[in-house]
This record gives C-alpha cells, sequence and structure tokens, in this order.
C-alpha cells in the first residue's frame, strides 16, 4: 500500500474487478454537481449493460436540472436515516473524491468496508483511507475523462446515453472548455462523445438554460454591489438576505456568479458573499490562473474553508462588513501590501 | 459558373492557386471579430511562412484585446481614406464573408477584381458575384475551421501562433463550443490545435478577461430592467443613454448581454435594447437553438436588419418604450400569440 494520494492501480485491474463483481454500488461527493453525477451515472450505465446489478447512491441535494438525466437507473438518497444494506459485501466505487469530508451521511458506512472500495478521483487531495484500491489521474479534467477511459478498458466505447453523462461532467468541470485544467485528451474525449451522440448543446440547455428569471434579478443585485479593493486586483460582490427574499432567489441561484468579475482585467481573485443569516456569511472565491494566480485554496483555510487552488468557499461568523474588511486584509497580507 | 452562394472550388485547388502566388491581400468583414480576425491572421501566417508576400486589410474597428496578436503582421486598415493600391493585380482571400454589405469600405476596391478573388466563408447567405472562387462550407462552425483545412492542404499544419489564432476564431464563433454550430470536427480541431501548443486560458484570458469594470456596471443594469413578455418566452433589458454615460462604458461594453436572459427556461427570444441617441434604439436579438427556435433573422428583417437565425441585429427609430412595443407585437406575431 501507498500511503501518498496517487493510484495503486491501473484501470485495467479495475476494470477485471469490476467485470468479476455481481452487484456494484456507486457513490460520490455531497451535493453532487455535474461531474459527479455525470461520471457514476456514466459508470452504472456500462455495469448494468454488463449484467451487473448496480445502485447509485446520492447525498442530497441533487440539483433538480439534472434529474432527468437519472431516469430508470437505481438512484437512492444517503441521508442522516438511509444508508446502503449495512450487510453488503460486494463491490463500492467511490467517484470524484476520495476525502473524507466530502463523503459525509455515508461515509460511517464506507469505513466499515474500506477493502471493498474502488476510489477514481482527479482531485489533488484525498485520503488514502477510504478505499484499498485508488486510480488518481490530476491531469484529468474530470472524472468524467477517468470513467470514459475506463469504461473503454470495460468494452466497446460509451452508447449515446452514457456518452451524455460524460460529456456534461467534462462540460462542468471545465466551465465549457475554458478552465486552465483543460488538455488536448478534453477535446478529444468531447469529439468521441459528440460522435457517440451526444447532443451538446441539450446538455448546455439543461445544464445553464432551465433558471427562473429570480436568478438573473439576484445577478444583477450581486452586480451592482461590486467593489474593487487593492488597486483593482480584488473584487468583492455581496448578497443580503433582503437581495435575496425581495428576487425571490435561493442561495443555489447564486451558482457561478463569483467567476463574474473574473472579466474585469486588473482582477486576481473574487469573491460573492453570501448572506445566509444577519451574522453568518458564504464565501465564494475564485482566482484567475497563471504564473501570478492567488491560491483560494489556502485562502480559504484562513477562513476554516477549503476547495481547490482556484475555486474555494469559506464561512465567516459575522456581517457583511466584517466579512469585507477580513477578507480585504488577508487578500493585502497575500499580496504583500498589508 | 454556379450562381448559388456555394463552393465553385475544393480546398486543394485553392491551395494551389495560393501558392502560385506572389502576393495576397487578406480581408473579411467590417468590425472583425474573433473568428475574422483569426482566421485571416492565421492564412497569413502560413502564407508568409510559403513566403508569400501578405497584406491585412481590416476595417475598423479592430477590438483592442486582440491586436497583440496581430503583432509583427503586414496589418491595415481600410476605411474612407485608405483602400490597397489600385494596381494590384494578384490574389484577394476574402473571409469569412461573401456579402457585400458586409464588405463596407473595401468593397468598391474588389468589385474591380473578382476573377482575383477567393472567398471562405461559413455563412448561410451571401453574393456569388463577390468571388469567381468560392468555398463555402456551412457545417463549419468558424471559418477558422475551413482555414485549418487549408492549410492542411498547403502544407505541414499549423505552428504554435497559427494555432492560436485557430482557436481563437473557433472558440469565439462557438461561444466556447456551447453554440449548436458545434460539431465533432469543432472538438477534434481544437484538440489539435491544443497539441500545436495553444494555450487556451491564455486566448480565453485575452477574449473575456480584459474588460474595465464599467462593463459589469453596464450588465448590472441590463440585468435590473430584464422584464419578460409573451407569457416568458420574449426577455427584453433596455440600457439608457444615462446607463451608458453614468457606469462609463460604450456600447461595445454591453457585447454578449443578449444572451444573459437565455439563462432562464421559459425564454426562446431575448434582446437587449441599447439606446444609442434619444430616438434611435439598437437591437441585439437572440434566438435558443432548436426545434422551436424563432428564427431572429426574419425578426430583424421586420426592422429591416438581419443576421443568423439565432443572433441578428436591427436598429428602431424611436424612444425605448415605442422600441419595446414593437417588438412585443412582432414576437407575438411570429409566436402566432398576438
Amino acid at each position: 500500500m501507498n500511503d501518498r494520494y496517487e493510484s495503486n492501480a491501473t484501470l485495467d485491474e479495475i476494470a477485471t474487478r469490476l467485470r468479476s463483481s455481481r452487484r456494484v454500488i456507486l457513490t460520490t461527493h455531497a451535493k453532487p454537481d455535474g461531474d459527479a453525477l455525470g461520471s457514476s451515472l456514466a459508470l452504472g450505465l456500462v455495469l448494468d449493460q454488463l449484467g451487473i446489478e448496480t445502485q447509485i447512491w446520492y447525498m442530497p441535494p441533487v440539483p433538480a436540472m439534472f434529474k432527468p438525466l437519472l431516469a430508470g437507473m437505481d438512484v437512492r438518497l444517503a441521508d442522516g436515516s438511509h444508508l446502503p444494506d449495512p450487510d453488503y459485501d460486494d463491490l463500492v466505487v467511490v467517484l470524484d473524491t476520495g476525502a473524507v469530508p466530502q463523503l459525509s451521511h455515508i461515509y460511517p458506512w464506507l469505513e466499515t468496508r474500506t477493502d471493498h472500495i474502488i476510489v477514481l478521483d482527479h482531485h489533488i487531495e484525498g485520503d488514502v483511507g477510504v478505499a484499498d484500491m485508488r486510480y488518481v489521474d490530476r491531469t484529468a479534467a474530470a472524472t468524467a475523462e477517468i470513467v470514459a477511459d475506463l469504461i473503454d478498458c470495460l468494452g466497446d466505447g460509451p452508447d449515446r446515453r452514457t456518452a451524455e453523462a460524460l460529456f456534461l461532467g467534462i462540460a462542468s468541470d471545465t466551465g465549457w472548455f475554458r478552465y486552465s485544467n483543460v488538455t488536448p485528451r478534453t477535446f478529444e474525449h468531447a469529439a468521441r462523445l459528440l460522435r457517440a451522440g451526444v447532443d451538446h448543446y441539450a446538455i448546455h440547455d439543461m445544464s445553464d438554460q432551465q433558471h427562473q428569471k429570480s436568478r438573473l434579478d439576484l445577478m444583477g443585485r450581486a452586480l451592482a454591489s461590486l467593489e474593487l479593493a487593492l488597486d483593482g486586483r480584488l473584487a468583492i460582490m455581496q448578497l443580503t438576505q433582503d437581495d435575496y427574499r425581495e428576487s425571490g432567489a435561493s442561495i443555489e441561484d447564486g451558482h457561478g456568479f463569483s467567476e463574474l468579475p473574473q472579466q474585469i482585467g486588473t482582477v486576481k481573485v473574487s469573491c460573492l458573499m453570501a448572506q445566509n443569516r444577519s451574522d453568518h456569511v458564504k464565501f465564494s472565491l475564485r482566482s484567475k490562473a497563471g504564473a501570478d494566480a492567488i491560491d483560494v485554496n489556502e485562502l480559504a483555510k484562513r477562513f476554516k474553508g477549503g476547495g481547490h487552488a482556484l475555486a474555494a468557499g469559506a464561512r465567516f461568523q459575522g456581517t457583511l462588513d466584517e466579512a469585507k474588511l477580513a477578507l480585504i486584509q488577508e487578500v493585502a497580507q497575500i499580496l504583500g501590501t498589508d
């Protein structure tokens, strides 16, 4: 065994182990996103086709727009009161994470059977104790890229529905091919998935074009609050409880807003501050990629949060004004301008 | 000769004619966008490498953010007072358009030498009289896709700088791989261009991340004005002269705003109304793709404008309120709800 969070098995070995299984449970991190859903659904579809009994366990909320994709699959919700069968003794695959905190409600169940668990992941950090068998490829822009390769090891390549799930994963985790994680392989996967019949516009429509007007009203309010600090390098937007109430929008409606100020040339790091309660603020942090990128994972850690180097989150106890001052102070320190 | 706007030559024939030329002038439509600039620059770079003397003529404005790409090329601006040499008797290539109205200031010069002109285009409509030799591929998402194929006919495939120009063209004309014009071939081109050394994030940064704060202030104002009509199927945003003045933004800063309301599930067609003068409104029209798409080219024609089926523009003589009423009336008629 290897005590670093890296692969200790090949995709061929994982394919062999999957093929010899009778039943497989698939799961992923809490609040599954497009890649978590897409990569787990794709693998589930292929295992089903191989005659392997498959259950998919998600930790809610599952974004409503993606639910049509799951039709016909055995999808269950792991929450405080529901967990897989305690006597389950066949294989489990954990996708798109290997980090205990992200496994939330299902972790106590996973913890009792690590020798029956495979992790497939593309994240930097994870816990080696989660699974005996790991495939970790940090050069993959999405776990869906890894699953696409695994499906090749398992058989004939994806059918249209499987390809759609994989495409959703890749498009979601790359910001539609804009982020710095995209490689030539990402585009090669996308080309092949389109040749397998994916209607990429339908995926775009499902992912990005099914919102309520309240999202755009909230976006207008976020933009109206935009301020630059530290010579334009830090952008802060604030949404108050009143903004949510008056626009009729939810916290989820603000998804992606934190990226908007990156359109500004001077901006290196941006933050959306969402006031959950009068004394509680949620930070969504984004950094532009490049040589002078600010590591927002490190920034978030200063507020007991975390995430990725270019996208992270944290929670702040206090008012919006206090949150703003605290953030400016920390970023100034990181930039060496305090 | 063929009197329909379609190819009357192969890319190999065009490559042969280019190779036998001593000097080539490249031009494109007025107000060149990412594809116009990217495809013409890429062809220019390759012709230079073949030892063919190349001049590129653009009709302003050339977006400032793209100017660094043009460094070292012989780029000239065709306006009322500057045109290419009247005695020029070698080849001319017109890229990304074949429509007389889009050729603006340079058309009178082109008109005198149609037998020395090649058109490379992917648009639906164009004028057959512009050039004797035409290659029109409507399945290409961008003219840059056609140029990428032509470069294969000319030689070794693109170097890094040429690949960057081609990638810019493809990414711009597909809304970063979201629009319905994307095909498997689009992704195959993108993969190959990345393998040739393109830093796709640098292209994204140049295209989308070099704005002023005034753009986001203007975006906030546009969103604050958002109204839905016709059971949510029509979205209208209005920007007044005051909005531009108070935010310090220009008409160009509103580029892309007309797509924002497409995030709303009910919306079929969206319009950004920008007040140029107190009695003059510019319409930017967008339609979602799909079986029930509204042809905004047809809609724009009702206001003496035009463009593409999913993206078009027009000008309206009157106030914003008059413009809004007129637009609702026309869309209602198209939807059969008037």
